[in-house]
Parts: structure tokens; C-alpha cells; sequence
């Protein structure tokens, strides 16, 4: 059974839960998915026809995994449960699984009813180089940091970042609105320091504010930032919930580019037998829910992430998946200029690299800093 | 050093992390999550004197925690970071170190300081025993279900459980708005069903409604919740961030009970080794930001938790902790009436025995099965 065949009915989206059970008991365990994820009840207890039919999850496939002893399970349920509620979906893929220490999320597949519900990413990869008027090379992104300095000192940081031609700046997800450091101020001080400098130099540097805090601060913050002259926003869904991604992204008096960074979000990887695996956590739900860029991790640093699974999230958000726009995947997480050729072989000409600490190293010369790393990306095309 | 001289100071916070490694290792862990949670730069980059000694964290004691081969560290930081955002309390706590595989978060110490950042249960344990008047057992929550009922259907259901009077009756975590059954058409009637009987009977019994769905839509579910008459309110922190949880209770305007369910939060407490204990993410971060009641699997059941990990949980709710209001612990989870007299020599003589399908299973005769685990509750006094 193909993906095409089953999307045309358009009423049922599709969850592949990896299964690392014995092959006798894996049946077993999805039929339980297909009741816990939707009824929360035992079989015999579905009251009607109707509910067992319509409501109750429907296994579509079970297979071995090809790389490991477990089995991978595609459930289908219906779109009716979960549409204009993100909330809903995720409680339906995950909910009450996500006790289960033997399940894990391996891919989504969404049908275009959907689409009102998840309509993916407002800018997308393509238009993200449109904004900053680069083709040739991956995109750098510095990071405003650390936590501690002033709204002055940032400021001064994100001018000399993009007179270091630098494509982003991105807030570090540390800044929120310390006392000695407010949002508001912050956000005004960096912002007209980065269009600044980009008059100066007619470059077209995007600056991502951090917008992570109270809930109703959200929307009040994000219109604070576009007003402000800020060109993108950051936020992290392990904090805010996924839904408020899809919030920002789609909010048409905001409509600036969002960056995803996964912040909390790392318990979620780390088991392969458990959880969801970094390609759909960092690549399929963010560029479903509306961010432009997801940050995650990048292998081989302090972090749980494999060479394996940082090139399949990074393809998850490049690759053709529905009618989802492709998405700026990232190198991020210690990254060190050494590494960058490598980098760029598994397949990252589409990635942002993101920047932190090391173009701080020479504190009299971050312009200069920032000029190296742009010659080390361009000497590796 | 004891929690009382650290907490007079009054302006650190306390982190108490297991870290899974050789002693050899433990110590360079600690003093990395000491920059990563904040700065987020390599000791040699901390620009200032100043942020070195205001910003970072700092290594309070390191020792062999009894019942494992790891090690216990707990780290302070600074409360001015984090006062009045629990999206950025939960960055230092565990923002970057979730992608860690080798770090549990597995208590946590707050100073009074923070008191307006984390208010704690408006109701919590003893309240909520005088809003049901039941003093001398624990108390009963029933459960509607299945998703794929009417709002008529569940009105009835919610009858018949406070006819056979349980003290409660919470939603589904997967009743939300669908077409079949909106969340206004739903509460209003499920409220009024659950008023009318409690007139009848002179019991009140209180009736939480889900309102987990569209972050714009939080305030205005709640407040239709109240307007309608319902008692309570049900919310997934997993699904829509624990900062909702906290703008939820603390609502002068709403001010109702509110219930905190585990959906989607399971990936943090598989490994022993990584994420967050239990008793933290079911117990003290609940109890912390507001909840009444917080819900959470019982062990020997499908979920991934252990008897000595639901009894710290239980104990997280109710002990004697800063001044935070004991809340109250649960029992749920596909509950087996025969485990009662199990788990009350457990210490659940507090908690909250939520039922669910097994109330159902004699459909013409709801009001009885709820009489009979009443019973079996008042048994085991």
C-alpha cells in the first residue's frame, strides 16, 4: 500500500510508531495504540459500532524496522479528531503513548485536509534566501549572548555581527526580560543597530528575537518586535507548547520568519526505543506548524544526537513531504569552523549555520571574526 | 550546608541534578551545566567578573546518590534570571541540559523570594476536601469518555456519576471541540447535568472541564467554564507549556481548580539516567505553578513508572515543601478496584482514585458501579 493510495481518502492522517517488542507481542501493543490514543478505553468497552469505526485508531501496516529488532507500526486516524486543534493532535500521536517506554514517533504523514490545521511555513527556505539575498553558500547566524549584558551591549554585539556580514542574528534563548536587560529595550536597541548597519552596508542581515515567555505575553511580544524593526522571531516549543509556534507563524498582523529552537525538548530523543525521533521532533512538526528554521543539534557535540538522525532531520526539513514548503535546517551546538567541511558533504549547502561564543574569541575583533567564518563557509562551495 | 542556611540568602534557586557518570567525570558535568543553563559560552568566553560570579550557576555539593552508581549535584542560580517567567525558570532548570543524556533533574528548592513567581495551589489539598465536604477517605473522580459521544450522551454519563455520588468527574483529556461535540455545547450541558443532580442530592460534587486547545483560546475557554457553572478545570501541560498552567490558576477572574494531566510529558521519566524524576515533573512542578490536583500513572500498570517512583510522587504532592500548599496526589491509570487496599498502605489515603472505562462497564447500571467503588473505598478506611 503506497502513501498516494492511502492519502486520497484525505480523512485519516498516518503515525509510524516504532515498536521494540518481540514480533508476538507487537500486535498486541498496536491495537492498544489505536484505543489508548483516541478512546482511552479497553476494547471490550467501546460502545458502539460507530466509535470503533469511526474514532478508534486503525492499524495499516506492520513491518520489521530494517536497521534494529523493532517493529514499525503505521496507525491512521481520523482528521476529524484533531482538526484547528494542534493540542489535539499532538494528544493523539503521543498523548498517553508517550508513558510508554517502549514506543517511539518515527514519521508523520498529513493528508491536505489538513492543511487549514497545519499549513507549514509562511516563508520557507527559499524565500528566507530571498530575504537575505544569498544563493551561492549556507547562510551564518550569530547568537546574541551572553546572558548578563546589557540592551547597549547586545546592541553593540549585533552591529558588529552584521558588519561581519553575517546573514542572522539570532537572541539567545537565555535573554527574555531580565531586570537589567528588559524585552522591550532590548529588542529596540538591537533591532535599529541591525538595520543600521544594514543601510550602511546594503546587506540585508535578519535579526531573530527571542519571544519565549508568559503566554499572554506572546502575541503582545511578537508585535512588539515586528514594530520595533525586528526582521525574525525565536521561539522554543519545548517551553511554549507547539501550538505556539503555529500561533506566530501564522498570525497575519506578524507575518515575520520563525525560528524553532528545541530548548526542553531533548528527553523526547534520546531512547531509540522511546519518544520521538529527532527527524519528525526537529524536522517534520516544526516545518508543519510554521517555522522557517529548527535549530537542533548537531552530532558529534555534547549532545544526544547521532550522525544518522542529524541527516535525517535535516533532509526531514528539506525533502519533499506533502505540500510543506521545505525549511532552513541548522548546524548548531558548539560548533567548530574545522567541522564545516565535513558538515557540508553529509548535505548541509541548505543549512544555517548557527554561530555562538567562538566569534566572541578575539573581543577586538568580532567584525573581523565574523569575516573569517564567512570566508571558511565560502572557500568550502 | 543545609536548605536552611542556602535558602536564607533568599536569592538562589537550588537545581538537584543525578549525573550518570565516573566520579572522574562528574564534577567537569557539573561546572558545564553551570554555564550551559545560563551563559551558554566555555569558561574562557564569561566576558566579566560580574556575570561569573551573578549570572552563572554555581556547585553547591556533589555527592554518591545511595541508590545508584551515580552522582547527586545540586546547583544554584541566581532567581533574578527567572522571576515572573516559568518558560525561562524551565530553560536554567533544564533548557539545554535535556539534550544531555547523562542529566535527571530529581528535586528542586525554591526561596520564598520566588513566592510571586510560583504562588503555588490557590485551592490545593484541604480545600478541595471541603468544597466536596469529605474529610474521611479518599476521594473518587470518575471520567467522561469515549471520545465520539455527544454532548447529550456525555451530559447523561456525567449525571449518573454524580448520582451514584463520586466527588468528582474530570473530561477526557481528548474531549476538545470537535464537530460532534463543541467544547460550549459540551460543558454547558455537562455542567448544568452535574448542578442539577448536586440540588437534588445536597452532594457537590465538581465537574473539571479540559480546556487544553488553541493557546489563543485558553482564557476564554476557562471563563466559559465558570460562566457555565462547571467547578474545575483540566490542562496538559505537556501540550500546551506549564506556563499555561501557572496563567490558569492564577486568574483572579477564573479562580476554579485545576487538574494537571500528564499527557505527552511521559519521554521525561523513562530513563533513570536522563530528563526529569517524576515526583519533579508530576509533583513539585504541578504543586509549584498552581495545580490542585495533579494526575499521574499508578505503578504495575501499562505506563513507565515504578512503585518507589508513584510513592515520591505522591509524597512530592503532599509533604511539607517551602510554602506551598499540599496538593492533591492521584491514583489513575486503568485503576483496578481489587489494588485499593494495596495502594492505600502506600500512603493514598490523600490521593484522588481516578476511574475510568471500568465505571462503564455495566452500561444500564452507571450509578450502581459508582456505588460499589464507593464502597470499596469506605471499606479499606
Amino acid at each position: 500500500m503506497s502513501d498516494g493510495v492511502r492519502d486520497m481518502s484525505d480523512e485519516r492522517f498516518f503515525v509510524h510508531y516504532r515498536i521494540s517488542q518481540e514480533w508476538i507481542d507487537v500486535e498486541r501493543i498496536a491495537q492498544a495504540l489505536c484505543l489508548d490514543q483516541t478512546v482511552e478505553l479497553s476494547a471490550d468497552l467501546v460502545p458502539e459500532e460507530l466509535i470503533a469505526q469511526q474514532i478508534v485508531g486503525r492499524i495499516e501496516h506492520i513491518a520489521p524496522c530494517p536497521e534494529s529488532q523493532a517493529y514499525e507500526a503505521v496507525i491512521s486516524f481520523a482528521t476529524k479528531l484533531v482538526k484547528h486543534d494542534i493540542c489535539q493532535l499532538l494528544n493523539v500521536i503521543f498523548g498517553m503513548c508517550s508513558l510508554n517506554p517502549l514506543v517511539r514517533v518515527v514519521h508523520l504523514e498529513f493528508p491536505s485536509s489538513l492543511s487549514g490545521t497545519l499549513p507549514g511555513a509562511r516563508f520557507g527556505l527559499r524565500e528566507i534566501r530571498h530575504l537575505v539575498e544569498c544563493y551561492n553558500r549556507p547562510l551564518v547566524c550569530g547568537v546574541l549572548k551572553p546572558l548578563g549584558l546589557s540592551s547597549q551591549e547586545l546592541a553593540r554585539l549585533a552591529a558588529q555581527f552584521a558588519a561581519g556580514g553575517l546573514d542572522m542574528i539570532k537572541d539567545d534563548q537565555a535573554l527574555a526580560d531580565q531586570p537589567w536587560c528588559r524585552f522591550e529595550e532590548r529588542v529596540a536597541r538591537c533591532a535599529e543597530a541591525v538595520n543600521r548597519v544594514n543601510r550602511e552596508t546594503g546587506r540585508r542581515c535578519l535579526y531573530f528575537v527571542n519571544v519565549t515567555g508568559p503566554c499572554e505575553m506572546l502575541s503582545k511580544r511578537c508585535r512588539f518586535a515586528k514594530d520595533a524593526g525586528a526582521s525574525g522571531l525565536l521561539m522554543c516549543p519545548g517551553l511554549m507548547g507547539f501550538d505556539a509556534l503555529r500561533q506566530m507563524a501564522h498570525d497575519a498582523r506578524i507575518a515575520l520568519p520563525v525560528m524553532s529552537h528545541p530548548a526542553f525538548l531533548g528527553s523526547f530523543i534520546h531512547s531509540p526505543a522511546q519518544g520521538i525521533a529527532p527527524s519528525v521532533l526537529f524536522g517534520e512538526l516544526p516545518r508543519a506548524l510554521g517555522a522557517d528554521i529548527s535549530v537542533y543539534p548537531l552530532f558529534g557535540g555534547p549532545y544526544g544526537i547521532d550522525r544518522m538522525e542529524w541527516i535525517k532531520t535535516t533532509e526531514a526539513c528539506t525533502r519533499s513531504w506533502g505540500s510543506f514548503r521545505p525549511i532552513c535546517p541548522t548546524v548548531a551546538g558548539r560548533l567548530q569552523v574545522a567541522r564545516i567541511s565535513e558538515i557540508r558533504e553529509l548535505g548541509g549547502d541548505d543549512c544555517v549555520y548557527i554561530v555562538g561564543g567562538e566569534l566572541q574569541r578575539r573581543k577586538d575583533d568580532i567584525v573581523g571574526m565574523c569575516q573569517r567564518l564567512l570566508r571558511s563557509v565560502r572557500r568550502d562551495c
